[in-house]
């Protein structure tokens, strides 16, 4: 066993007494704040299907502890037994979001440790250790990204923010927020500003939220006041996560944070991109390769709102992300340091790439 | 008596008989199409001050039929007695919505029709005509900026709208949204991406449902998607009404104005303002001397949801206008006809407005 501290956040941790996942129902947020103890296979699909826990890092963190605790269950006859059962449980849970990568990749690399040991026994304790060293690896990623991410700004800097990348949807501070969660750390003060982020409203539901609770100064604003408060003098800085990057630095995020980042230019506010290394795609040359998902248009008319905005018969476009174009960002922020344009130059020195 | 057409539109015209406006009840939209005869004063009064009535133009066609009506009750035993009424009446009316200077404006204007008439009959016809006159300048109005408008696009174009500047809030045609009504008589097809317009949805309650009852061809998109779908090349134009625009050209509008004019620059669209000379401040010299109108943050948070959309104690900041710069607007399309910058020396041209 490892003597590092075992890892706790908020969102998701493994129990007291160590039987079950603790998670942060999201799907309640912001209304209610309730924590669920986890431990039936039913109940541990249910949470990632339903979205109680979300963020492709937090569900990640989650596999590893749901893998773990499924493996407790008496049962098992033989350790070939138990392996045959963990990699059934592994089948069934990873079936519970079909197109989330990471939760794959973490109930592989669980089961992995399972399968590498040789008792019951043994497995059990790779399984835990594993599920603890992902959770730990993160928050030392978010810690890395935060701290490169708060040397860009000052005390009492305005810092305008989209959609959500924060400690909900990862471990302990986040990627685009995190520079905000550790700002308080030091004592220093930031001002957010909210995007509230239409249609899903990432931005009042989750990143308020969050902000809010740890005692970050928080403003929420609709996403077409931007303009308004940058030109207000509002804002020293952009502040986003991001899904995947291309090779050249073109950004695929959030829908709206292309538009953030071109408002950014023209009141010449820095926007900056944090983010894993992991989410830079070498193998895509640019932002016209990533395809853009759409979304059903009930998201914009009816989703939150008590009576449709809209008649029925009214058309919606609903795409989920956009590209921010490469020439519109100041810097890219990763666990591994800051990257400045041109950034397949900045990635290849920081991670050791070349462009052939 | 004029022998001009008796002006109907559908949100105000006088009743059938002519004892009562009719509206469109717009307090209901988009999910009741409901049409209201009022003729009591409470009546009258009360679809001002419940936003049933909206829109300067609009409420200003309203006070005119709404004096009108009120004048055909019986009681009054004399002239004299007629006439005080009658400013008893305006006086009552006016307080239904303090700050509206169309409403005042267009009260006193038909008050002023009774003062100069010599009995309670001859006040009455003239009432009604200077009501019919209101009513069809409007129209005039609207139908000029949306000729010059329509000039502007071609065939098959892409147009977005941000708000609503639509028939529900003047006559017929509107202003920002003139030409596109305008091109469904001229067998055009123009294709309208509808901004929602938070917090108030202006754009998904109102644009789109007269946009779709007219049967113009639009979409319904978040503030937030406009980048993207100017990017994807969707859009030609952009048109939007204004509520003040000051001797250079800078325009006051619904918030989310002026992002949507930089992201129109940064993407190389043309970006116009449509509006009718009245809304031309020449007394004031730029933006920053228009005022911007904050209002409660439960718009952005209460308002439309069926629950919450953030915590409680969230800050909100709601600014209801922004002032979009000169330098990012096109053109300025008025009754009279297109301005082209630099503003000042084309509003001069056409109005004969020197500056000193």
């Amino acid at each position: 066993m490892s003597s590092q501290p075992i890892p706790h956040t908020d969102n998701v941790s493994l129990a007291p007494g160590g039987g079950a996942v603790r998670i942060l129902d999201q799907s309640l947020l912001p209304g209610e704040t309730v924590y669920l103890d986890l431990s039936a296979p039913e109940e541990l699909y249910e949470a990632i299907a339903s979205l109680r826990v979300r963020g492709a890092p937090a569900i990640g963190i989650f596999a590893g502890y749901a893998l773990y605790v499924l493996s407790l269950r008496p049962g098992a006859e033989d350790f070939p037994a138990f392996l045959a059962r963990c990699r059934e449980d592994r089948d069934y849970l990873n079936a519970s979001r079909p197109t989330a990568v990471n939760l794959q990749h973490m109930l592989d690399r669980t089961l992995a440790a399972a399968e590498g040991a040789s008792s019951i026994k043994e497995a059990r304790a790779a399984m835990q250790e594993t599920a603890f060293a992902i959770h730990r690896e993160d928050i030392e990623m978010c810690r890395a990204i935060s701290e490169y991410g708060l040397s860009l700004v000052k005390d009492g800097d305005g810092v305008l923010t989209h959609c959500n990348a924060g400690p909900l949807a990862t471990s302990k501070y986040g990627t685009g927020l995190g520079p905000l969660f550790l700002s308080r750390e030091r004592g220093m003060t930031l001002h957010a500003w909210v995007d509230e982020t239409r249609p899903l409203l990432q931005g009042a539901r989750l990143t308020a939220y969050e902000l809010q609770r740890a005692g970050v100064d928080c403003t929420l604003i609709c996403d077409n006041m931007a303009s308004l408060v940058m030109k207000e003098g509002k804002i020293n800085a952009c502040f986003v996560g991001c899904d995947r990057v291309a090779a050249n630095g073109d950004t695929a995020n959030k829908i709206g944070t292309s538009g953030v980042a071109i408002l950014a230019k023209h009141y010449g506010i820095p926007f900056y991109v944090l983010g894993p290394s992991s989410t830079i795609d070498f193998t895509c040359p640019d932002g016209a390769h990533i395809p853009i998902e759409l979304r059903d248009g009930g998201e914009i008319k009816e989703k939150f709102f008590a009576k449709p905005s809209s008649l029925p018969e009214v058309k919606c476009y609903n795409p989920a992300f956009d590209v921010t174009d490469h020439s519109l960002i100041t810097a890219i922020v990763t666990e591994k340091g800051v990257c400045y344009p041109p950034f397949d130059e900045s990635f290849a020195a920081l991670f050791g790439r070349k462009e052939d």
